[in-house]
């Protein structure tokens, strides 16, 4: 017991320090004082090296910003929430391409103008998540409208018609659906809900409906999660149905188990570390040199990818997530020794001792292929977010196991914060 | 002289010996008996893992089998023919996406269903390739016809209104040219013009006007090749000015020294040497491992994409056709000594000596890092094309080394053949 809680206190130390490294590199680097919002475009030691405005990252970033704001007293920084409102001014101003139509872009120029849309929801949901995080910060109600808005919107879009997103109807294209879909609408579902009865409430179905979703791309009799299903929720032929993405089926896993908690349904909670973290982690995790695969085909045969075999930065920090909520929620010591095996490989790799932040991009060996620190994908979120997780996960813990010498948690991961949705506004 | 006669000799015949064995995997593994055309996603021992369509690739291969059956004696088989017409077929069936709409999709469902379109030009390039070098092994004019309007419409969405390509017009994304466009309309000039006055005189002002927008994309005094410029022939701002292929570059430079041939230039030809051949093997060809990266920044900075220091099979064949044709034009034995270093690197690394054909896709170190043999992007085209132009370049450099002991090539390299277009269908 007590070399436990000395292996989870010297964790939530390393995890908590690291958040601290890892912020002050945004905060130093990322800021467009001009324009307002965020350059991602950040080379090894944070110089710009494109201004470009990428809108999930955008969005993500002012997430980012006031969920630590809000939810860690040490980041409660006007320089935090400043930023985070700069953010999502130039969202507001700039994100939609045809305003008051909802379509975002999904890259913008420094000062704001249309460089390329996606025919996807995922910009949207990026716009959402911050809007709604900013009207908990700020409590200023035009974010909550927005945000509840855009989500009316995507729903729309997922479940009734399509057409508004732009994508050809071909009639080769089997209707499928990818795992993304679900997943990021069961966040949407979580995020707009925490704290607020009633949107959770009008929330609720459709949270099972993702939830249910999500479940389908468990296939072939329980041995693999499939990247996308049929409509039907069948296997795809071809490339496209034996695709699989271990990092996305263990973030799908946390995602999910935060759904059961809301929901209260162990039996599920077991069904899902099984399927979500266990399967995915034995087959996605490299025996020869560490690291989870980008991207694998079911049948175990060549991905089409060229980046197939390279180790990401946040297939890790998701599963760091993954298996430290499994265990909190468990209690079963398999999975905390898999997020102690996943946090060394990540800790060790992944790091950069000198510039601070992560690499994002490692060979199949683990060596650094991609010295950026940000682009066009990589932003500020999962890094962040898997380290603010894991710290508030890892005291809990503590607090658990000896409440009287560890400092209890700001916030408990087992049930939603009781705290006003405006608190960081007061 | 003797030693030069034997190594050039024993180069022909390891290239003559591979192109037989490549030929032989896509005869052996590629055909689609029941419905034309041709798998192109194979695994390393050839098997089909994707049955899908890829209109660039079902074009290529068409093209690729009637040019080895037309000028190669040993390939003059019925089987190849015969596969190159059901392909044909196929083509002119399916690729269109909506006939008699001229936009072909990018890839169709193994029974020609349209999967996904892109909005460029390239599925149209290829079908013409492919139509046109039909005609010339068939005589059947029908195949010429759908050559020749095609390439009118190419013409017309590149040089006069590109809105039936469907893409967006945003106020962000910088009006720029690829250096895709020119070139593969360049190589569309050269095969359409070939032993046809009329066509070549007809296309001989777009010829040049391709040449001219290709040396635009030498930039910064002359020190880079950049692979986007701007309409006006500028340095593009962010990574997409400083985006840079060593491989295209080469391509681009064997595609302008046939150009220069036809046009008798040969001033231009020692620039093109210059900066097409020599500046992009210096810059790309890596100093650690061998071999050509993918990608590049003019800066010397990170790439954004994940696969820009893997080394690429067509790359190194586009490669050993240029530096092949700038010795043979040339006569500078520095460029026939880097087209042995490459030759060298690419028969190690590539060939896979089991099962025929090549790997597509090494990592940095050469490690092959994808088995398979054939994909989305990879078919029967770039290995069969190096080979069969390095065997026809070698014979005739013999030819002049030695012209009474070598047998004469079938076709010289210097000159047009002056067969006649229909010569295979007699």
């Amino acid at each position: 017991m007590e070399k436990e809680r000395e292996t989870l206190q010297s964790w939530k130390e390393r995890v908590g320090h690291e958040l601290d490294i890892v912020v002050a590199f945004w905060l130093e680097h990322s800021h467009d004082q001009e324009h307002g919002g965020f350059f991602t475009c950040l080379g090894r030691d944070g110089q710009v090296y494109d201004d470009l405005k990428y809108v999930w990252l955008q969005g993500r970033q002012v997430w980012m910003y006031c969920r630590l704001y809000r939810k860690l007293e040490r980041f409660r920084r006007p320089e935090l929430l400043n930023a985070a409102k700069a953010g999502g001014e130039f969202l507001l101003r700039y994100a939609r391409v045809a305003p008051p139509a909802k379509k975002c872009a999904f890259v913008l120029t420094r000062d704001g103008r249309p460089v390329k849309v996606q025919r996807t929801i995922f910009s949207e949901c990026f716009y959402t998540m911050a809007m709604n995080e900013l009207w908990r910060v700020t409590g200023d109600a035009q974010y909550q409208s927005e945000a509840v808005e855009m989500m009316d919107q995507i729903v729309h879009w997922v479940r009734e018609d399509p057409s508004g997103l732009g994508r050809p109807q071909l009639p080769g294209a089997p209707a499928s659906e990818s795992m993304a879909v679900p997943m990021v609408l069961l966040s949407l579902v979580e995020q707009l809900g925490e704290a607020d009865e009633e949107l959770a409430g009008s929330y609720a179905e459709l949270g099972d409906w993702c939830a249910g979703r999500i479940l389908r791309h468990v296939q072939r009799g329980g041995q693999a999660v499939l990247e996308n299903v049929s409509e039907d929720g069948e296997e795809l032929s071809g490339c496209l149905g034996r695709h699989q993405n271990p990092g996305h089926a263990l973030e799908a896993g946390w995602f999910l188990l935060r759904h059961t908690i809301r929901r209260g349904d162990p039996k599920l909670r077991a069904h899902i570390i099984d399927k979500f973290l266990l399967l995915p982690f034995r087959s996605g995790w490299d025996p020869d040199h560490g690291g989870l695969f980008y991207f694998q085909d079911a049948d175990g045969l060549c991905p089409t990818q060229l980046e197939w075999a390279m180790k990401l930065w946040w297939p890790h920090s998701e599963a760091m997530i993954a298996f430290l909520m499994g265990y909190s929620e468990s209690g079963d010591s398999a999975l905390l020794k898999i997020f102690y095996q996943v946090a060394e490989y990540t800790f060790r790799r992944f790091r950069d001792p000198e510039y601070g932040e992560w690499f994002g991009y490692l060979n199949r060996e683990g060596k650094v292929a991609l010295t950026i620190k940000g682009g066009p994908f990589k932003g500020c979120f999962h890094v962040p977010r898997c380290l603010a997780m894991c710290e508030e996960m890892l005291s809990d813990l503590l607090s658990r196991l000896a409440p009287a010498s560890a400092p209890a948690a700001a916030l408990s991961a087992r049930s939603p914060p009781a705290d006003p949705a405006r608190r960081g506004a007061e």
